[in-house]
C-alpha cells in the first residue's frame, strides 16, 4: 500500500484520539485528505458562490458521478445522487405506484425507519406489509434464500432488504435474492446503507430495480452523501420529492445525456432541491481513492482479521455470544454479539461512552440485547481489548 | 458599528478578490467568522461523527433555532428548519390538504420552480391555480393589495406571494395581503426566499399561515439554511417529506417541547432526514451576530445608499429604465431595470461575466429582459461604476 501501515493510515484519518471509534457501521470519521477536499469547495462555495454553482460544480459533479458509478460497478446516467441512503429509500416509496391488492415483503432486521417508510407507502396504495424472519446464523446464503422465497407469493408486489443487516452485519445475498423476486414480478429495492467500500460491491451482477447507498459510513465520504442507482425498466417510474428547477427539463433534451449541470435531465429531475452544499458528492472520489491507496481488498482482509479478534476475544466473555456468522461470504467489518438477557442495552451504550469513551452501538432486538462492533483499518487490537476490559468493568458495576 | 468601515466589514468576508459580487439575491458570500464556525463544527462531525451528532449538536441545534427565531421574530417551537426555501415551500405543497374544487392563487412574478410546485399540488388535488398581475411600480404598498383583493374569490383556497420579489427586489405588503386572505379563508404561504436580513422581518405582525425562507442570501449563513414557520392552526397540517427516525415520536412526548434532539417532536418529524450534515444549522447564529456587530439597520440603510447610487448612476444609461420603485417601503438592496427589449439576456449576463467577472442577475420576463442589481454593504460605488462601464462596453459590441 501507499502508506507504510496501518498505524500510518490511521493518522490520516481525523480521528478524535479521545474516542475509540468502533462504529463506523452508523457513522465514519473522515480521511484528512477527504476532509480538506471538502473544505476547499466549500471555501469557493462561500467566496463566489454563484461561479461556483454555475461554472465550476457542474463538470465536478459528474466526474464524482462516474467515479463513484465505476468504483459500485453501475452506470453514471442511472445514478441520482441523494443526502443518503433514507433519501433514496424515500424517493421510490414516496413516488413508485404499484398494482393494488398486494403486499411489501421485508427482513425482520430492516432499519426502523425504512420499515416506517414502507408502512407509509402502504397505507397510502391501499397494500399491506409481510415480514419474513432471516435465519441470522445460516450456514450458507441459500438458507437466506429458501426463506425469502417461501414468503415471496402471488400478493407480492415489492421486496426490500438491506445488503448488510445494520443489526448484526449479516451479508445478504443480494444477487440470489433479486434473481428469484424478478422471476416473479417482485420490484426489488435493495437498502445498501452499508454496503458500498463494506462490500466489494458490484451492482452490474445484483439485477435489482433500485439499489440505496449512504456515503458516510464505510466509504469514508462526507455527511451528505447517498445515491439511488435505478435499474434498466424503472427509468420512468419515480417522481421528485421536491419540484425544483429540473422539474421541467427543456423539451428535446436527451434524458440520459450529461446536461450542463453535471446530472442528465432525467436524474437532475430527482435529485435537484434548490440551491444547497453539494460539496459532499464532489468529494467522493478523494474517498474512495484514499482507500484505493490503502488497498480496497488489503482494507476489507484487515477488517476481516479485527473482527475474527473481536469474535475470539469476546465469544463466552462476559456472557457474550456471537450473532454474526463467520463466513466471508456471510460477513464482514461488522460482528454482532447476543449479551445477556438482563442487559438494559440503552445503559450498557452509555457506560461504554461515559467511562470509557468507546462508541459503539448496542440495540434492543426482539430476540434480546445486541452489541454490535464495527472494525476499520483504524481500529486497533489493543481497542478491542480495551472493549473487553470495559466490558467487565461494566458489568462488575 | 464594531469595525472600523465598510471597507474593513468587508475584509472580513470571504469574498472572491477577482469577482464583483452585485448578486447576494441569488447567494451571498459568507463571513470568515461564519465559514470558520462551520468547518469548526464539521471538524467535530468529521473526527468523531457519533459523538458530535447524538452529544454535542442537540443543544446547538435548540440554541440556532431559538437565536433565529428571535430574529425573525418568530416562535422556536413553530420553526421548522429545511435545506432552503425550495424545501419549505414543497413541504407545504407536497402534503397540506385543500378542499376542492378550488383554485391556488399565485403572483405573476412567482419563482418559475415554485409556480410548477404549486401546479403540481392542484394538479394532484383537482385544483386549478389563478394568477394575477403585481403591479410593480405602485405609488404605495396599496395598489399591490387592491391588485390581489381584486383576485380573490369564493374558489380561492390558498394564496402564494414572495415577500420580495425575485425579479425585481419589489416588497410586497405580506401583512394586508395576508390579513386579506384571512379574512376570506384563505390559507397563505408566503415565500421570503429574500426577506431574512432584507427586511426588517417581524413574524408575529405577519398574520400567515406559513412563512419559508433561506438563508445563504441576504442572511450569509452557509448554503444549506431554511426554515418553515408554522402559524396557529396549522400545526397538524403537514407530513413530512421523508420517513426517518423521528415518523413516529415516542408517545406522551409532549409535541411542542424542546426534545433531546435539538427539534420538538413535532418539528423533527418535519426535519429529520436521516444523517446529514445540519452544521449550517448550528452556525445561523454566527451569521446573525456577524451584521447586528455592522448593526442590521445600518447594514440596510447602507444598501439603499448604494441601490440610490446604482438607481441614479444607471437610469437612461444604454437604454436602462428603473424596474423597482424607489419608496423605503417598497424595496431595499434589490434594484432593477428594464433592457432594451432587443437584448438578449442570457448573452448579457455572460458578458458580464466574461469580459469583466460581473456576478449579476439577467433575466428574461414577459414584459421585457431585466437587469437586477443586489447591493450588500461590501458592495462599493466603485463596482457600481465598473458596471455601468462594463455595459457601456458591451452594448458597443
Amino acid at each position: 500500500m501507499a502508506f507504510a501501515d496501518w498505524a500510518d493510515a490511521r493518522g490520516r484519518m481525523l480521528l478524535d484520539p479521545t474516542v475509540v471509534n468502533l462504529n463506523t457501521g452508523s457513522a465514519g470519521p473522515l480521511p484528512r485528505s477527504t476532509f480538506e477536499r471538502v473544505t476547499d469547495l466549500r471555501t469557493r462555495l462561500a467566496g463566489a458562490p454563484m461561479d461556483f454553482l454555475l461554472r465550476e460544480l457542474p463538470p465536478l459533479l459528474w466526474r464524482a458521478r462516474a467515479h463513484l458509478a465505476g468504483f459500485l460497478g453501475g452506470e453514471p446516467h442511472r445514478l441520482a445522487l441523494t443526502t443518503n441512503v433514507t433519501g433514496a429509500v424515500n424517493l421510490v416509496a414516496s413516488s413508485l405506484r404499484l398494482s393494488e391488492p398486494g403486499e411489501i415483503l421485508l427482513t425482520d432486521h430492516e432499519y426502523t425507519s425504512m420499515r416506517w417508510c414502507w408502512e407509509r407507502m402502504a397505507q397510502r396504495q391501499g397494500l399491506t406489509i409481510r415480514t419474513f424472519r432471516v435465519p441470522t446464523m445460516p450456514a450458507d446464503p441459500g438458507e437466506i434464500v429458501d426463506a425469502a422465497v417461501a414468503a415471496m407469493g402471488p400478493r407480492t408486489r415489492l421486496l426490500s432488504f438491506s445488503h448488510v443487516l445494520a443489526t448484526t452485519g449479516l451479508v445478504l445475498p443480494a444477487r440470489e435474492l433479486c434473481e428469484q423476486a424478478r422471476r416473479r414480478g417482485i420490484v426489488t429495492v435493495v437498502d445498501g446503507a452499508h454496503a458500498p467500500a463494506f462490500l466489494d460491491l458490484n451492482l452490474a451482477d445484483i439485477p435489482c430495480d433500485f439499489y440505496a447507498g449512504s456515503g458516510h459510513k464505510w466509504l469514508l465520504a462526507p455527511t451528505g452523501v447517498g445515491f439511488l442507482h435505478i435499474g434498466p425498466g424503472q427509468e420512468d417510474s419515480l417522481e421528485p420529492a421536491q419540484v425544483s428547477w429540473a422539474y421541467r427539463p427543456p423539451a428535446l433534451s436527451p434524458p440520459d445525456e450529461p446536461d450542463q449541470f453535471g446530472s442528465t435531465p432525467r436524474l437532475r429531475r430527482l435529485e435537484c432541491e434548490g440551491t444547497r452544499d453539494l460539496c459532499p458528492w464532489l468529494a467522493v472520489p478523494e474517498s474512495i481513492d484514499f482507500q484505493a491507496r490503502l488497498g480496497h481488498d488489503r482494507i476489507r482482509l484487515r477488517r476481516r482479521e479485527l473482527a475474527d479478534h473481536a469474535r475470539q476475544r469476546l465469544t463466552g466473555w462476559q456472557g457474550l455470544e456471537p450473532a454474526t456468522p463467520e463466513s466471508p461470504d456471510l460477513s464482514g467489518g461488522m460482528v454482532a454479539f447476543r449479551l445477556p438477557a438482563t442487559t438494559n442495552a440503552d445503559e450498557l451504550r452509555q457506560g461504554l461512552w461515559r467511562r470509557f469513551r468507546i462508541e459503539t452501538a448496542v440495540a434492543d432486538r426482539p430476540e434480546g440485547p445486541l452489541l454490535r462492533i464495527s472494525a476499520n483499518f483504524y481500529t486497533t487490537e489493543v481497542e478491542i481489548e480495551y472493549l473487553a476490559d470495559a466490558l467487565k468493568e461494566l458489568a462488575a458495576g
